[in-house]
């Protein structure tokens, strides 16, 4: 286990150290080698009982509204555009239609968003061993979002990490390490399980409303690699963060995304990047649970790398 | 009440006759009135007993996929471009990320979506009476898609109208009515209640399957206006089906989509068109029950007029 | 269910069986846990129908005046001093103000008033799990009066257990019970519904009137904390009464004020206590009619932990 | 009729005009020279008819958060203390009470408040001839707030003069003409009828918040005297505004307070000062609707000259 340093000194891995944890994740994800990958661990039983976690009928968004203006985080930012009238709107009635299309990139650095399977080719394949050509100009033919066609439906864990150390956030380049989510675990009175959905909470939301918004790429808070021992010790099926669950820069030398790596291409975890807990924490705290039932529902994209999202959680 | 009529003879409406139906529901669902419309029937003690509608943990989407190919209902189809790496990845490393965008219209003919309360303006106002000028090119300044965005969560009832005629689908042109709804209703021993999500099933989706898509702008199977008086009776919160809800041609002198509205200018009623059921039907008579927990998450797009959607039932 | 047995022999509940009841009526109120608790029962369709309660047009006062002078009951009353004219006044002209100021506690065991949810502080927290130290010598940052700052306004009912019984009041140490409740409804033809705002007269305001004040912090007419399970099974929003809702001495091992417990730390219910139903119970009586439109309307004051009230009944 | 000049040049009033408007006015209302004064108006056919103003079933509060610090506007804030543990808390049990206690003047020139018809003395007299000698160190024997403490349930109608001039707020020293209350009503498609609570918003609260509060006693904006002519043809019963109602310099030769004098002692009316408008507004434009159920409950304070208050809309 890594204890936690701070940002002054986060424990850099060496590629070798990189390629040793990479080989031992992927032994113990063995299970999840199929293509749902993890989302195997989510049986109709844990459903079931994921929605005896409702006890108030409370729902809340872990979504950001997407964002439209650029910003240095978004230098891309989603289209919004009003298209008026439909065609044949029978205007004689006063009947018309309020209209609009929209264009966005998945996996921009502001916008809350899944990563399916096929967001990581690493040494020529991805997930599973799959051939990275299955990935083409026309998309990817296989371990598309489509895996989670009929929803992401489970236990929600979060772990408020700035809660567990007493600050805001994190500030950018400081990391969670797999001791940070074991204390959280007592701090909050709650265990990860098999084919739970775990949130980690760094502040990068917070932060960023109230300092406002940086240069993300190249400097962020997030998981240190050696975090993801946790995740498979616990074999949870999914993992958010309202970050983009990487630590910027890298902690490991010569990978840049190196949890991106670990946890979609060895661990076959669905990453979901960009998320909010603001409004989610604050009813975890005053009910002092930090489970729920939650319902994770990606567009049905054709052949797509991911998706826009707006997990609901349900407490 | 309007007794079913087939295809060959649909009970027209003249344009006092809608007047007076528009004027009943809207006195009827005064209670709606508010920014979010119907969602306001959806307590949390309903939530709560959505959620113990959960029997086996079985989940299924309501959605079809999004189409990237013209048709004949769908003449500007989503677009969908992968954007292969992103600046900066660490090729040394044999590490790419498989990316892509994406673009689309939100109230295609095809794509399974959800209608914002302000998608309809009738007479100079959207629901409620709020001012058509709060939509400008810009955006929607009042009741946009936000007003979702913790999630429509609550208790689905799926009515099977082509199960209750025995056939496959309804022909296109022919109409639902309230007495199809509460024969439903017998016949699949269910009872819609207050704040209900309510689907009602045309078969447009098997139809289209099994025949190929055809222009649904012309001719669709949809519900006819008098059965929202049924909606009315027992308050629902929301209302999808597998076609745009509307018949076509309209059944109404001078106005195309009088169940558009009616339902969401009259009674608040957020509209999910172009869903599929053909992945729950099976299920719901399998199990033979046809309520389920159901939930609805909008992307949260800003100022928009809906979004595309893939609601999640589980059983 | 408990029968009623008179003053002679209230049925006493251990600390075991206490806490039996919380946990049942604690999990059947989890609807209620939000910070507004049971007042999330009220939606705009049930203010709707309550204001359609309104048959005459008569208004009545469910408050007794306040009090400034001491008592058995009221050691510490309400102080109102006239604090004559405003600096500045034109005196040239004729022109004086009569002006005042008062102070008051709000939770006397005299003057009509309203208990917030922040008012019980049990086994360290407040209703919904909040921490206690959400309550400070500067107010109540959770949980206080302005939860209902736009007012509740509902459907009233009032339960009239001396007219049941065919008394002029319950005697001191007397306590009402389920069945009371239920075998009033049937004598007074009404049935408490979900979202009421449910008020039980025990008399004491007219015994207090007749036999005059006594040291009610010893004995006092109330609920049995078993009458509760009938709340919880109707999902009533708010419970007043005439006394203090609580028996004295309590009918509970250990526990002082089960009733105040029970309802606002488990169920989340706003309490009325020493409301006084003197004049509405006449009207009742001559309209053969029990439920009304209902509107209590504390003041805002800032982290307070309840506020004297004049809640208003419209017949 | 005065007609609108503006900061800018408001019309002075000479001693003589005043004392003949005071004789108009208290000539033409007359019939409410009771001790109930202009509530007279408010018959229970009245009552019935403003609870068919509810169409929604939605509920604001027309009152603002009592102020605990101090300001331009407010030297002598409430004071709100918390009290602790009652006597007898059962602590052995884990039972504690959050206590508290309040103490404010009633017409300071910050909180939300009524002005009882006691509250004005004007050449030795109060309303309707009462000799001013009722009014003692002890309290008022007549016209004290009691005279409505069953309550003020009417219909309500906001006139907004900000929306009518296109303005956010009136600046202070502005008044309001009995012409613009006209144009308000054509403006607003509404008009005010007899037993009407009249509230007319000229924006003070909004000024104060947005630019902070100022010493409001020097410079305020509110009704030009000869406005009460419209009051005094339409039988109003009550009067509210977000500031005091008279503006501040004074438009009256030597009369500080010509709009209370006119209005309370004159007319008989009972004023509402210090209202807020802000939380209403919004809801009577999204319907297009600016008449309402209203109910303004006062605290039963004995032999008192007003009393806070949070008027309560129900739309």
């Amino acid at each position: 286990m890594v204890t936690h340093a701070g940002p002054a000194g986060p424990p850099r891995l060496t590629r070798d150290e990189f390629g040793a944890l990479y080989r031992s994740l992927l032994a113990r994800a063995a299970w999840a080698a199929g293509d749902r990958g993890a989302l195997d661990a989510i049986t109709p039983a844990r459903v079931l009982a994921a929605a005896r976690e409702v006890r108030t009928g409370r729902t809340v968004t872990l979504a950001a509204p997407v964002e439209t203006l650029p910003g240095p985080d978004n230098p891309e930012p989603a289209r919004h555009r009003m298209s008026g009238q439909r065609e044949g709107d029978d205007t004689a009635s006063g009947l018309h239609f309020a209209m609009d299309s929209f264009a966005m990139n998945v996996h921009g650095d502001a916008d809350s968003h899944i990563d399916a399977l096929c967001h990581v080719i690493y040494d020529g394949t991805l997930h599973g061993g799959v051939p990275a050509s299955s990935v083409t100009a026309g998309g990817a033919t296989a371990l598309s979002i489509e895996a989670a066609h009929n929803g992401i439906v489970g236990r929600g864990v979060l772990l408020d990490i700035p809660r567990l150390r007493g600050v805001p956030w994190l500030e950018p380049g400081d990391h969670v390490t797999a001791d940070d989510l074991t204390a959280a675990e007592t701090a909050q009175q709650v265990r990860v399980a098999e084919g739970d959905l775990l949130f980690v909470r760094v502040g990068h939301r917070r932060r960023r409303a109230e300092r406002g918004a940086w240069h993300a790429a190249s400097t962020r808070a997030g998981l240190h690699p050696s975090a993801l021992e946790f995740l498979a010790d616990r074999r949870v099926a999914v993992l958010g963060g309202d970050g983009n669950n990487d630590t910027a820069p890298s902690s490991t030398e010569g990978v840049d995304f190196p949890v991106h790596v670990l946890a979609i291409h060895a661990m076959g975890l669905h990453l979901l990047d960009y998320l909010q807990f603001e409004d989610l924490a604050p009813l975890c705290e005053a009910q002092r649970r930090w489970s729920f039932l939650c319902v994770i529902a990606p567009l049905r994209l054709p052949d797509a790398t991911g998706s826009p999202v707006n997990p609901i959680a349900v407490l």
